[in-house]
């Protein structure tokens, strides 16, 4: 990256509601004890947070107001004032909708105008991409403050009605995984003293000839009374991948720094599941390294994740210290990750 | 944007079967000769085509379908091989799905992998985004090619068993004005002779305190049996607000590169209808610019819109010319533009 580098200036983050546990989701699916051990032992994440009235199924929170409680945050977090922000990229599988994009809606009650505003349709790496737009743009030297925005509301596929005892393990899974949430960060080519800086993203496509890991649908009033399954994942398939994906991506990132793997003090590994994630950064093999997981007690909120962890990450990275986070979007399979540096 | 500028090595189009007029149309939704001679006169689009087949409603092409076809066809103009593409920006407001995106769905099929991928959620101004991002990366040296592509398929909410006799006008025109299609380009920082060079490239967000005047939704299963109006526009709005938006960027291309209004010798403007693309185009003022306009014959097919005007454009661009190209999202409100030069 030419010109000055870009550092983390703040964090926000923001859930919904409270946090709903595992006894909770049983009670109201019909779920009995067999299945809460079930979910302990291999999926291994306590609680997560909804968008929704679990008793109602009413929607309480939308992505927007997610985000901009978390982009709030942020810009508090990194002393900046609304007026310092030049571009905003903003990450999401699941938008409110198609039109307006989420980001806009958030930028304006955020008072955000006259500035590019970028939403990124993306999954588990979608903060990652989110850091490697914005640092391209911080690049050209036309911006020098970025806010980026992360987060997933499933309230729209998830249905409290449903019958879930005829439900086979890999769609019932989906409502023990998941949880709604937003985070926000915003990276400056401002030289603060103290903030880390980003030493280098990386996203790559790795989906040649593999088939999708996860599909999410969304329907139209042509195909609304079909019977497409709206959301389905091949977790055998993602647990295979993710670990070898995860390992090369944080190779790749120590080979382009000149990075040795005992070198750095924390490790963000990728946050499917509490037990997937346990063996994930075992697989990544970090000596030195702190793990920086949030998993298990928000559930896997997407694009949200990386910034709960770089939410706990930033205030702890005493200068020298090094930092690798490592996500890996399992649809098509995107390889992502990001190095942090406090000098 | 520092290093070399990138420049248009070529361009690719897409669109799903023949012409459907506006005859077509009426024949299949029952209306009557008033009706025709009204969209003859208020919007000027005469023919558009659709993914969907108009007489049983069947999807006959993706989104990935058309974005494929276009996507190796601006390969091809450009004379490059597929392994030459570094990192793919596509821009769309209806993604065939939410997970996988589209992108990573259409680098698949052309056997890109080991790159960068952007999808951005994007309306009117989405092909002047995937600019703006690509140009972006490209400046940072770390990539010398990039594939952009945009486009638009509304065939899920596109009910051709819809009773439109009691629809009043605004949502009616939906199905006049929009077309489906998809388009592409290839950049690259190649110093190619007799490509144009992208000389800027401009997106601002311009919502403030403005109702979005464009909303299109998507249904999970939550919502699915609703009664949410899945597409609706505020045309009153739309027409007040989009020539002077068009305006603003286009001033602003030309205050920011110096060029005289008079030195312009094509202009591109917004595809809403033909009728108002006929009325922005001489707010807009341009004395000696002759007009690449396509949205008579295909309609407004969004994201790719552009895509066409560029792929008549390009070839009649012999040095030394000037081109200004503007477009503007109205959801919630985006202006956007982009200057290019044969020289």
């Amino acid at each position: 990256m030419g010109g000055l580098p870009a550092r983390v200036l703040g964090v926000g983050t923001a859930l919904p509601g409270g946090a709903v546990d595992t006894a909770a989701l049983a009670g109201r699916f019909g779920m009995n004890q067999v299945w809460q051990q079930w979910v302990d032992a291999f999926i291994g994440t306590r609680t997560r947070h909804l968008a929704i009235d679990l008793a109602t199924g009413e929607q309480r929170y939308s992505l927007a107001d997610l985000a901009e409680t978390a982009a709030r945050q942020a810009i508090e977090d990194a002393d900046v004032s609304v007026e310092d922000i030049d571009v905003v990229v903003f990450g999401t599988a699941t938008p409110d909708d198609l039109m307006p994009a989420t980001v806009n809606v958030v930028a304006d009650r955020l008072r955000i105008d006259g500035i590019p505003t970028f939403q990124l349709q993306s999954g588990c790496s979608g903060a990652v991409q989110t850091f490697d737009v914005a640092t391209a743009l911080l690049s050209t030297g036309r911006y020098r403050t970025a806010l980026v925005i992360g987060g997933d509301v499933i309230a729209k596929h998830y249905d409290v009605t449903a019958d879930l005892t005829g439900v086979p393990p890999e769609e019932l899974v989906n409502y023990v995984l998941f949880g709604d949430g937003a985070g926000a960060a915003v990276l400056s080519t401002e030289e603060r003293e103290g903030a880390p800086v980003v030493r280098s993203v990386l996203t790559r496509l790795s989906g040649l000839d593999r088939q999708p890991g996860q599909v999410l649908r969304w329907f139209g009033i042509v195909d609304r009374d079909g019977a497409a399954v709206p959301a389905s994942e091949d977790y055998r398939a993602i647990a295979e991948s993710v670990p070898v994906l995860a390992r090369e991506v944080a190779d790749e990132l120590l080979d382009d720094l000149g990075w040795a793997r005992d070198e750095v003090d924390f490790l963000l590994p990728p946050q499917l599941s509490a037990t997937m994630t346990a063996k994930i950064t075992e697989a990544l093999g970090f000596p030195a390294a702190k793990e920086v997981s949030r998993v298990a007690d928000i559930g896997n909120n997407g694009n949200a994740l990386l910034f709960f962890q770089l939410r706990d990450l930033v205030p702890a990275m005493s200068a020298p210290s090094r930092a690798i986070a490592v996500a890996i979007e399992s649809s098509k399979w995107i390889k992502s990750g990001i190095a942090l540096e406090a000098a």
